[in-house]
Formats: C-alpha cells, sequence, structure tokens
C-alpha cells in the first residue's frame, strides 16, 4: 500500500516516509521530567502539522533549520483531536533532491502555465507596436517570467500564495478586455498593456524561501516604484517608444492604486488609468473577501454567520450551504 | 434640398422646418426699444440651439411651456460665433405626431434592443429556475421594460441620460460574468440576476418629460430601497422560492453600494454581494470619468491639460489626442 | 426559612432549589485525577452563577443544552473569592414549568407595562387619523406587542436586553414630545409617529432564546429595511392613506440613522426625519456611555479614572462617586 | 391713516416716515447721465429694503454711516417686481429716540422674558446649593443678563440672530430636563446648571450694532474658553464649593462641542457631559435645517424639492406643504 | 528724471518707456462705436498692470503673443481708481535684449545666489563619503543649478514663484540642521542629503515661460517619482555606494509627503524620513499661511478678521498690526 | 569591590545593597507546595528587575507600599535567561534616605539644567518687555520650574519621562528660533514666548510618584486650557500688558493642537500660530517614532523590519546598523 506523500491525506496510523517543508523549530522542556523534547512544524503545499521527536532533541536540532527541506520517517498519530508526526532521531535526513518551492508553499489552485498562456496570447493580439514590444520584452525574459510565474501578491491579503502574482494579473487583463469591450472608446492596447504589467513590481517586492517575506527594496520602495523602474527601462530599450504613450504606460503603473489612501503617488490622469485601477481594486477585494471566508468556512461552525473578521471588519453570512445545492 | 433635421447638423443660413423639445423660454426686454421679444431654448437627442422670435412675443409664448413638443420654420443665424435660430410667431405650432421622448433628450449612443437582447440571453442560460423566474418576471412585464429601456441612471452623474440604466445594467452583467469566469466558486446564477435586478429601482426614480427630474417618492425612499421593494415584491408572486436564496438575492440589491458613505444600509455579507458591489463601482466610476472627459474634450482646448473638474476633483490629462494616431 | 430564588441573592452557604437557564455548558478535565466533571454557566435576570458536579458528568451533561431552564438542587460555595453552585446529579431536572424568558436573561431595569402605556397615551393624543390609524395597526396588533414588549434593541450595544426595544422607544419619543413643544412649526403626529415606529424592525433582527442573536434576515436585511417594510405594509391596509403622508413617515423609518456613516439609505429630508435622526442619536449614545460607566463602576476599582474602554475609546472618569452625594 | 411702521408691512404707494438701520450705504454712478445717486439698504426686525435718493448725494451720504438709526421720510415704488424706498434729501435725519438693536435686527420670534423665566424656573428647582448658587450669581447680575438676552448664538448659523443665545439655551435645558426623567441615575442638577451655562462664553463672542460680528476675543480664544473661564470666576468667588464638582461643571463646558472635528479640547468624561453634548447637538442641528428649510419655502418655487443647501449639503423635500393641512 | 522701470514704482502721469511681459492680449469692442482696441496685461517682477492700445488694434496685436518681452512706451493714467498705461501703435516694439525670465515673473524675494551657497556650505560638511558626491552630482551639475536657482515649488500653493524650490529646498535644511542638533541619534548626512534632494523632482515638473506651468511628465509621473529617479541614476553613476544607504536615501524622497493624503507611495520607515516628513510639511504649511496671510493683508481691509480664505478653510486675524509695533 | 548601584547594571552573582523604587507587589502562591512567596517589580532610572522574597512573604509585604523607596540586600540570580533579585525577610529595610524621584522613574538623557539654561537664555533675549515679563514670571518662580524640570510630557506616548516636558519644550523652542532666522516676517518674541509656554499646563496634568499618572484636573480640562489659565493669570498681574498681544499669546497656546483631531479649540489664526503649532507636531511625531524605534532596536531581532508598531501604525526598518558604520 503507497504511503500518503501530501500533509492534506495523512490520517491518524499512517506511517509516513517523504519530505516536507521545516517552517518553526523548538526544542521544548519535558513538564514531567528534566530535559527537551523537539517540536517542528512541518509542512508542503496542502497544509502544515505538528512533528515531534522524544530523544536527543538537541542533536537532531542541529541537523537542520526553518527553511530547510528534509525527509521524515514517521508515524501519525492524534493526539487531543488533531494529528501529530512521531518521528525517531534515526527518522530525519536532508533530503537530496532538487525541489521547487511551489511544492512546499500555500500556492495558487490555478495552472499556472494557463494563466500565462492567456497573458501570452493577450499580448499577441495587440495591435501598437510599441506597447506589444515592451509587453513582450517581460514575457520573453527567461528570469523574469521565472519569478513571474512563482511570486505571491501579498504577504498576508489576498493572493498571498505561490503564483498569486500572475493568477490576480491575469483576472485583472481579463476584467480590462470586458471593459475594452463596453468601451470602445478606450485604447485597448494600452490598457491591456497596464493590466499586465500593473504588479510586476511585487516580483522584486517578495522572498519566499519558507515563507513570504518582504525585501529591503520591497519594503523601502514598494511595487510601484519598483515597477514603474522595470518598465521604464525597458522601453528606454526601444527604439522610437513614442513618448507620451510612455508616460502613459508608466501613468498606469503609478496611479493604479489610487493616489491617497492606497498609496499611488498620482491620481489617475486619464480614462484607462482610471479603469485599471478599478478592475485592480475589484479583483483584490473579491478575491480578499472570497479568502477570508474559505478560512471561516473551513473552520466549520455550526452557525449561518461567521465569526468576526477584522479583515472584512464585519461579521459576514455563511448561510446553509452554497444556494444552488438546496 | 433636404432640410436639416436634427441640431448638430444646422449651419448658417440653414432654413428649418421641424419638431423640437422646449427645454426653456423666457421673455426678454429689449435692450434698445420697449418692449420684449421670445427666447427659447429647443432641443432633440443630439443637442441644443437657442431660438428667438423678435415679434408679438407674449402672444406666442402663451402657445406653449417648456416640455412641449413644438414645430418650428425659421433661419438659422450666426451671433457673436454661435447659431441661433430665429422664427417668425406664424413659424410655430404644435406638433400633432406622437413622438418617443428618446428622440429628443440626450440618450445613450448605444442600441438599446441589443443591449436587452444581452441580458435576455444571460438570464436564458439561468440554471436555477427560481431566479430565472424573478429575473424574467421583470423581462417579461411590458410596462417595466418600457421604463428599463427609457430610464436614466442618474440625473447629474454617470449615465444620466435615455437609456442610461439598460446600459450601465448591461455592463454590469457583463463584467459580473467575467468575474464567474474567473471565481467558479461564485453563485453564478445569483450574481448574474443580482446585476441584473441591482438597480431596477431607478425605473421609480427619474422622470423625464423634458428633463431629468427626481420624483417624490424616488427622493425620500431612494432606487435601492425601492428596488428591494420590486423585487421582493415578484419573489412573493413565486410559488416555493428558497428563503435563503430570496434572503440572498434581496441582500445583493440592499448592499450593492456598500455600506457607509454611498448609502447601502448593509455591508456586503457574502462574495457574490462583494463582486457586484465592485463591479458596480467600476462603472460608474469610469462612465463618470469618461462622461467628464468627454465634456473637456469638446471644449477644443489647446492643451494637455483639461480644466478643473470638480466632479473628479482633479486635472487630468487630454495630451494630444489618442495614442494609437501616432 | 426561605432560600434565594435569584442569582444576586445568592450567598456562601445558602442551599438552592430553584430553576436557571443553562448558558453555557462543557466537560472538564480533572487535573488531579482521570475523569471529567461538569461545569455550566447557569442565569436568570439578576445575573449568572458558575455551577459544577463532580460525579457521573457525562450522564448529567447528556440531560440538558444551553438554552434549557433547568431546577437545581445545590449548594453554594466561595471558592478563590467567587461564588459557586455545587450540585449532585440527582439535583437537576428538567422544569416543568412555563416560563417567560423575561425571567432569565438580563432585562431592562424599567415597568415594561408602564412603558407601553406612556406610547399608548401619546398615540391616543395624535390628531392625524391615518397616523393614528397606522401606530394604532401595531399598538393593537397582540403578536407585535408580544414582540415589542421582550426585544431588545441591539446584540452588543446599548439596549442590549429584554426590553431594551421598548424602553429606548419611549425615551426618544419622549425626547420628540419635548421637541414638539420648542419647535411648533414641526408635524407633531408626524415625528411622534416615527419615535414610535422608528425601530420596530428590530422585532424580526433579533432572537433570544438563551442569548441574544441576530436572525438571518436581520442580518442581510437590517431593522431599517425591515421596519420600513413593516410600516409600508399597514400603511396599504388603511383605504386613502395620504400619498405624501405616506412618503414622510416611511421616509423617517429609512432615513434615521443618517446617511453614510451608520446606515440610512437616504439623509433626512425634512425637518422632522433631522429631529427623529438626532433624538435616536441623543438617546442611543447616552445610553450606551451609562452601561459602559455601571460596567467600569462594578468592578470596584479605587481610582477615579476606569480602564480604557474601547466602546467608548476613552479613559473616562469615576471620580469619587456621585456629587451630590458629597 | 395711519402710515406703516415696519419693512414687512411696506406696500407700494406707501408714504414713510419711520426710523430704519442703515445696514449699507453706497454711491452709485448714474448710467443715464453725469454724477452719482445714493443707494442704502435700510433695515429693521422684519427685514430690509433698498432705499434711494436721487439728489444732492455725496451730500446726503455724509450724514451718516452704516449703524445709525435714521428718520426716513419717503414714498415706497415697485421697480422690477421688488419694492424700493424714494426719498429727498431733506427727508432724512437722525433719529433722536433711544432705541433697542433687537428693534433693528433679525430677532428670536419667542419671548425672551418667557425663555428667561423658564430658565429660572429650573434654576430654582435646584437642591444642590453650590450649583444653584454658581448657576444665579449670573441670573442674578443685570450686566450678564443684558447680554444674555440679547446675544445671537451665531453670526451664520443656526441661532444667528438676536436672543437666539438664549432660546438655544431654553431648548438645550428643556432636552436635558427631559433626559434626566428618562435617567434617574444622572445628577440632574449638574446636567441643569451645565445646561443652561453651556454657551454663555458666547455673550463674549458677539457685537451686534447694525450686524452681528465677532470680537476679537471672541474669534482667537472662542466660546468654550471663554465661557470656562466665566464660570470658574464664579465659583471661585463661593465658599467651600466642591473641588470635584468644580472640575465636573467646569469639564460640562470644556466637553459640549465633543473632542475633534467640532473644537473641544475634552471628549465627554461622564455621562452628564455626554448627555450634554448630544442635547446640545440636537438642539442645534435641527434649528439649523429648520432655518435653512424657511429660507428654502420662502423662495415660494413650484417644486417639491429645494435648491441644493450647501449648509445642508443636500437637496431636501419642500413636499406640497405642512402635510397635516391636507 | 529717470523714468520709472518697474511696475510697482508706477504712478498716474508718468511717462514709460522699458520692457514688459506680455501676460494676457484681447481685442475688445468699442461699446460707443465700431470697431476694436488692444489691451494687454504687462507684467515685471514687481507686479503687472493693464495696458491699452486705441488704434489700429488689430495690425498691433498681431507683432507679439503673450510670453513676448516688449518694450513699450506710453503714459500712465488713472481710470477708476486703477493704473493703465496708454501707448500708441508706434510706441510697441519687440526688445532685444536677451533676458531673465526672473525678471518678468514674481520671484522669491530672498537672494538666491545666498540660498545656494548656504546649500553649498552645508554640504561641504558632510562626512559620509556616498552622500556627498551624490550631492555635489547635482550641485556640480551646471544645468541642474540652472533650473534650480529658477524653479518654483508650486503652481497655485506655496513657493509657487522663480526661485521658490531653492527657497524651500534651504528652509528645510535649516530646520533639519536644528533637527540634528536635537537629536545626535540621527544619521546627520542622511537627513540631510535627504532635505536637500526631497524635492529635486520639482525641476522636471514646471515650466514658466510666462506663467507656471506643469509639464507633461511632470504632471503624470509627478515630483516624488521624477526626483527618485534622478537620485537613482546619479547613485549608479558612484562606484561602490552601499546598497543600505541607497536605499534609505531613494526612501526619503519617495516617503517625504508621507504615504496616504499626500501622495507617497510609502509611509516614513525610520526616522531620518519621519523628520524630514514633518519639516517638509512644517515649512510648506507656514509658507502657505504666510502667502495668504500677506495676500490679504494687502487688501487693505479696515478689519481685524480677513475675508474667508478657502486655502486655509478659515477667516484669520489681521489684528491692529505687527504686535511688536505697539 | 564595589557593588553596583543601578539596575541597569545589575548581572548574575552580584551582592546588592542598594535603594529601589517599588513599582509593583504580589503574593504568589507556590505551585509545588502550600503557602506563599513575595513579588515584587524594583526599580530606578535605569530600569526594572523582579525581586523575590521566599520566606515570611505576608509579614514582608506589609512593609510597604508600591510607591515605597526601600533598601533590599540581595543576590541577582538568573532564571530563564531573565535576572532575578533574591532577598531574605531581613534584607528589606525602609530608606532613611531622601530622595528624588527623579533618580527612580525613567528620566530623560539630556541634562535638565542645561535644557533650562538654553530657555532662560532665549528668554533673556527677548525684546519685548511685556513678553519678556510673562516668561520670566513663570522661570523665576522656584515652585513652576521644580515642576518644570520634572514633568513628563505625557504618560503613554512621546516624552513619557521625568524631565520629558523640558526636552520637548527646548526642541520646539530651538525650532522656533530656526523657524525665525528663516522668516524674518515672523514675530520673533511672540513666538518664542509661546514655544516657552505652549505646553506648560502640562506641570499639572501629570503626578509621578511611584509612575506617571493623570491628574483629575489633568483629565478633566487638560494642558491646553490649564496652560492657558496660567498664562493669563501672569498676564493679569503685569501692569499695562497690551490687550491684542496677550489675545495672540493665549491664542497661541489655545491653538497649538490645531483645531479637530488633535483636541485645539481654535484654528490657528495667524502665522505664529501655524508655525507653533507644526514645531510642535515636528517634535512630537518625531520623538515618538523615535522611541518606538529604540523600543523595537532593543529587542535585538535579527531581522531588517521592526514587529509591527501599533503606536505607528506600521512595520519599519531596522536595516543593518547604523548607515554611517559601514
Amino acid at each position: 500500500m503507497s504511503e500518503p506523500k501530501k500533509v492534506n491525506d495523512l490520517r491518524a496510523g499512517n506511517t509516513v516516509d517523504t519530505t516536507f517543508l521545516v517552517m518553526e523549530k523548538e526544542l521544548k522542556e519535558f513538564t514531567s521530567k528534566e530535559g527537551y523534547y523537539l517540536q517542528v512544524k512541518l509542512g508542503d503545499n496542502t497544509g502544515s502539522i505538528w512533528g515531534k521527536c522524544w530523544e536527543k532533541a538537541e542533536e537532531v536540532a542541529s541537523l537542520f533549520e526553518p527553511g530547510d527541506i528534509m525527509r521524515i520517517k514517521g508515524v501519525v498519530e492524534s493526539f487531543r483531536g488533531r494529528l501529530q508526526l512521531i518521528f525517531e532521531p534515526e527518522g530525519v535526513e536532508r533530503s537530496a533532491e532538487t525541489y521547487d518551492i511551489a511544492d512546499y508553499l500555500p500556492a495558487t489552485s490555478k495552472n499556472i502555465d494557463f494563466l500565462l498562456a492567456e497573458i501570452v496570447k493577450t499580448a499577441e493580439g495587440m495591435e501598437n507596436e510599441y506597447l506589444k514590444r515592451v509587453v513582450f520584452s517581460f514575457l520573453h525574459d527567461p528570469d523574469f517570467i521565472n519569478s513571474f510565474k512563482k511570486a505571491p501578491a501579498a504577504k498576508i491579503h489576498h493572493h498571498n500564495y505561490i503564483g498569486g502574482l500572475i493568477e490576480h494579473t491575469q483576472s485583472v487583463m481579463a476584467l480590462c478586455e470586458t471593459i475594452c469591450g463596453l468601451y470602445p472608446e478606450l485604447d485597448r492596447d494600452l490598457l491591456l498593456a497596464g493590466a499586465i504589467l500593473h504588479d510586476i513590481g511585487k516580483t522584486a517586492v517578495y522572498e519566499y524561501t519558507f515563507r513570504i517575506d518582504v525585501t529591503e527594496e520591497g519594503g523601502l520602495l514598494d511595487h510601484i516604484v519598483l515597477g514603474y523602474r522595470m518598465v521604464e527601462e525597458k522601453i528606454k530599450g526601444i527604439n522610437g517608444f513614442p513618448e507620451e504613450l510612455s508616460l502613459r504606460l508608466l501613468h498606469l503603473i503609478l496611479s493604479h492604486h489610487n493616489y491617497g489612501e492606497w498609496g499611488s503617488p498620482v491620481k489617475p490622469l486619464f480614462a484607462e488609468a482610471e479603469a485599471l485601477c478599478y478592475a485592480d481594486m475589484l479583483d483584490s477585494q473579491l478575491k480578499e473577501f472570497i479568502q477570508v471566508q474559505k478560512y471561516e468556512e473551513a473552520k466549520g461552525k455550526e452557525d449561518v454567520w461567521s465569526d468576526f473578521s477584522r479583515r472584512l471588519d464585519r461579521f459576514f453570512y455563511l448561510g446553509g450551504g452554497k444556494t444552488h445545492d438546496k
């Protein structure tokens, strides 16, 4: 019988021999006797489980640090209603495999390659050669694409997982395509280029080795200015890029959070900027709501009302289930 | 040679014999002699022109009131760079034709029948029988449809013209269809029903005989509560409509302006309500921007910057023209 | 010697044989040995006390649920400075009496019948027959009166207890009577009808079997719209109710929370609506302050300053006692 | 036949010989010939009328200044639908009578002596000797009473007329009496003393010789601090005034505008202060609304909606008349 | 007798032969006869005067455009209490001199060379070689210095005149020097470099040929991002510039308007950034107040209170003169 | 070998015989046996340490209260990584010395006498005799000086330590001196007098026997009004003090927190008031930031980012150390 490989497949009684990301590590004093045991938080992209090693705690603890990928052999137990993974000192070894961080951190449930293909397809449909070139100067850059496919769009808020950036980007782009259909007076290529590039600064804002963290540059300059800088650099490399078009595209990046409360240094100053700004807000707010709603639903309360959510500043309605199930 | 029929086709020297909406009427004293002349503002759905009758002013003035449709014969002149229509006392008669107010007030530039067809098509695609029935209880109601096709969505702000409501409704619906594609976890039928019905209360808020006005009921109860009442009444007429589904649909109407600054009595309390709220905001804000931008562009200033717009609270960028023209 | 009947009469050493509302129920592990004891929170309308049963905990626990009224025989003990009620497994039985929930939940300290009589008296003094009839269509409705006399006015904030709604209603009405004396230009009957009916939607917002909870309808539609619906339904049943009067009365209900921050869908649009809005605010804010002040005073701190109150967003002044006592 | 004495009694054709307050004075050039005529704005406590003197304009103009009370003999004419008073150079003389400014500026329509009697009666009912003494140290001070009976409560906003302060004070006091009936836990004497004294600083804020103006002291220190200073001075003169009671009373003055937006240096820190704060707000907001509503009604528009009011930030509802008239 | 050279020296009766900036130009119809006269607004750095040419208006008007510097010979007259300059068609010729725009637009009353010297002196006192080099990369750049000495700091608000930028920069720098004395824990060189460079983006935001205008780049990207870009470019040219120091300096530029209401894309994230932010605010707000105060004082009203100032949102106090004069 | 005298000099193993302020006192139950031990928090102006007495806990506890200065003999031990001071029942005696509270509470790190000397020097440089006299009426008052040198400027926020008021005052004064240099149009003496006196009300707001507390007067009237009262009283004692100058100085006190959010009863109404307002804000905000930054740095985290600070409402940047160290 094959052993379970992923955290959310584990059940009490399983024996396990698989790799995990070490997320936390702590030596804990026994309450009943002298000495320490080792407690670790082990995760993959499906969730996390507490692991415990009762013996040689200090020695075992010296073998790895949070952020390492370790192969653990052990047994799953139930303790006070929650699962834990008990392992022996010998059951721990450093994984020799190369691995993809996306296998060990929470990640988008969408297919990243599909999202990218959607973006490329839209970019290929552009008619303005300059905008098309600046967009493809990113989409044809393998280093950029590597980051773009993995980067989260946040540390704490909406889309705060591997692939969050590209998921959000494709959503905003799709909304903007609908907008262009409704408002033919808008410059379609400009709005779509803005949608594709609006958050690319986030590839430089987050690092994610064993959790999502903000880089020094990311915190001190933020994604709006970093994205502006990345786009401007590419524009400089394109001969004859029209001046006004360049200013308009850069303005789309700078204004997409709206002036004031949300941190843009300029208000949207033409209609495509206004459109991008609200498309970004729609997707951000909706995803935020859905993430919080799923988190509350996962608690399995027997109540139609959620607990109070600070992030949404409200109790919200869980109801009796999906309405179409009735 | 055929005479011009519409205000925006008039040129100095034209003779005119056509019907106009009387928008304003005023007796003015001559500065150079005793007595009065008659000044009227004459409009149709392409714009308005000042008309003047130099003789028998009081007698002519007694023939009609603002809001009447009158057939005017006269001559177009240029005065201080603006056109005016000079007519004789004999050149005025009450129009005997029946007419459509949409021919005399500013109206959407979109095809209203097409917009309605889009909405019907989406409604036909609904799978939930209850939601489908409540939507069609409106779409199959000829009195409702008559209002729905003509009503503006505002008096002063975005979509403040004949057909504004249906244009806005179709846009919000289209955005929600895109959202449903991006977020399959949402209840598609619920969100689309909400999108189609969210602003129907506006059919009772505005009257528009010769300009857009707010009804007593519209001002005192407002479109959110009026729309809620209309939908609730239809739901009552549908046997076995599930209670939770009814509450959810009514909540979508009530919460679509968000609690607080914009006047909803409740915050959005589940994801479909959040989605509708931001889709409505996107279309409203974007249309508002575009209407103001067109108004400023029409001034024909030789400047890349607009005049200050109180409605947008900014100077905005007119630029050198559509970027793709360059 | 008669035994104490109410929680706030209990003293260490009392034997008890009376009915309580079970507010919470939990099996707790012994720290000193294997197994469980039963801990319950028992309440009536004077307060609550922790009860403990050391034996057959699981069996006893199966006899009742939170929300049940149980007859408990036991002994009051002092433990770490707080009272607790110790009972045997045999000392628990389901109460056979019918009971009034107002005897088991926190309730107004005012006489509810007196409050109602005050409201009826004011209603009887109305001269406008239509307003009088709509008010009495509620006051003569025994189901409504039953709810109206019990309903709280909130779950967490001011007047959050049995009878809170009628207490608040009578206060707002009394303030409006004073206002009518000061401002004879106001329509007295309209303002008083608005005062009496402004919060009746709350009878449908709260349920209170063993604690105050928000109904699905109450949360999703809220009391303003629910109250509007209730009043409109009654108006429809009154032949010849003048249209403008109807709109004005409904507007009073809808606008009484002011537009914006507090959730009305419309701003007050005539003076009686403004008056009701501020009378409601006065009573709400003052009661909120007094409830918090009493809560802080009950702590018995030896300090002139209260602890920081999040609800009032301030430290406030307790002083050295009632100033007139000095 | 007796001549009309008051501005609002004047009709075209009247001859006039009465005293007016000169509110404005201007020499205007004739458009049809060389030279000047004199235009003045003449007022009393019922309104104002434009006066014109066609001859010896400069000479006549030198006889008086705005703020003077002049006896004018002349004839009332109608010009472009408005009345004006035509007078000869000989028809102007300085009034020899002593006069009361309240006869020449807009004033409360209530009986000031009655308002004062109400306040005195309430003060006499106080039981706390210290609070009673501090209140009567004002009410028995003839200079204070003289100011208190005349002072307006504002220059532009609510109660901006002679007697406005005492009218507002009596209203707030009446509201507080109702509050004390509803909330017996409040210190009645403290709240009533606070209500009577809360705005007395306004006697030093406004001067009103021929219009309401702000004094230097009034503008730079404002009525809250000036009132605080006045009350503190009186308290110092009362032997044995309890320290805490003194602090509480002074705090009522200082906090009655609420901290923050409305300018109090401290938040209300006990319940009586909260009560006063909201009673003051109720009367201020309601009077503001009523004054604006009367102003709009006086325009005599044939529309159920008012013009947009900047002061109320809304269009409001005029309706078809007082609802009880129907 | 030498003729006056500057606008604020002109008196009625003067003959004039000097150069002016043409600020406005308009052909006006005579009211008394057929034809046009020419009206121009003529200015220099001391003020402006209306000029009129009664003959050959169209011909003369064709000789120049607003923004040109013209030599005008004419006579100063008084008309309705204001001065005007009457000139003949022959009295107008294009100025052959080269000129400095600072002689024709409102300019700082401070000595620009002194301000620059102060900045250079402070920069010379820096100990950190990297910061010193980046500052001097600007101060040694003659093109930059040319702009830096002339640029205004605003179009409408504080320091909206030639030299406004350097005046404001020196003030903020001086405040920061004081701050460094008070808070030795701050990094002096970092704060001073930030103070000197914080607004340099404004050299690219404004153009000022005959009035102050916003460039396309200035409006669409704004001075914060433009300044960031300028500093980053210079840093790239300095070998070995420490990474953290670079981030800190760039952060000072980006955060100096504070996040939110005032338009910075990031909040100040270390103490030097906080210091710069508030030093900038102090100087901006104070200068704004002083400019408005001078504008109101110049009206010469006989009142201690100013007219209402929208920019300051208050009436303010003019008083009886400088207090030390008394 | 000399024993350590101050908390921040203590190391494990030290024997101690010195005086401490008792900050907290609590009897704690032993977990391992019956009975209590005594736990106290002992502090001086360098920090605090937990002290424990294992025997005769209740007897020892009866010897002193929080706020007392006690001489403690004991031994410093390390427990779970933190130091604690173990003492015998005999090792506690009441200190017979007189002491200065500034030796036992956190205090400014600046030299208070130097700060005072700076203030006196500035005051001596004033030219306006009236302002100079009012300032020296405080600076020559030994009771005032005693309070002024010790008072904190806050309980929780910036400068919340002994000497905080004078430190803040000198900083604001220094900033104002710089401002006067930059803006010679300001009345130097008025602004400096305002700077020196603006917060003197705080001497009556805080009491600090063993911690900083707010007095009744301080909480109910607050420092702005208390400072106003103190200054006005001194002005009354100065013969011939000009009225306008008096109003201006009092206005500086009253307006220095700006109207609205921060609690001034009046907005700054002339330029010196605006200057003081922003100088006060600059020093307050900067000190707040620096105090929080030091608190976070003291945690010794190995991260460039601080923990989230509620007081600053942000994560901020700790970086890799002082930039000039690199």
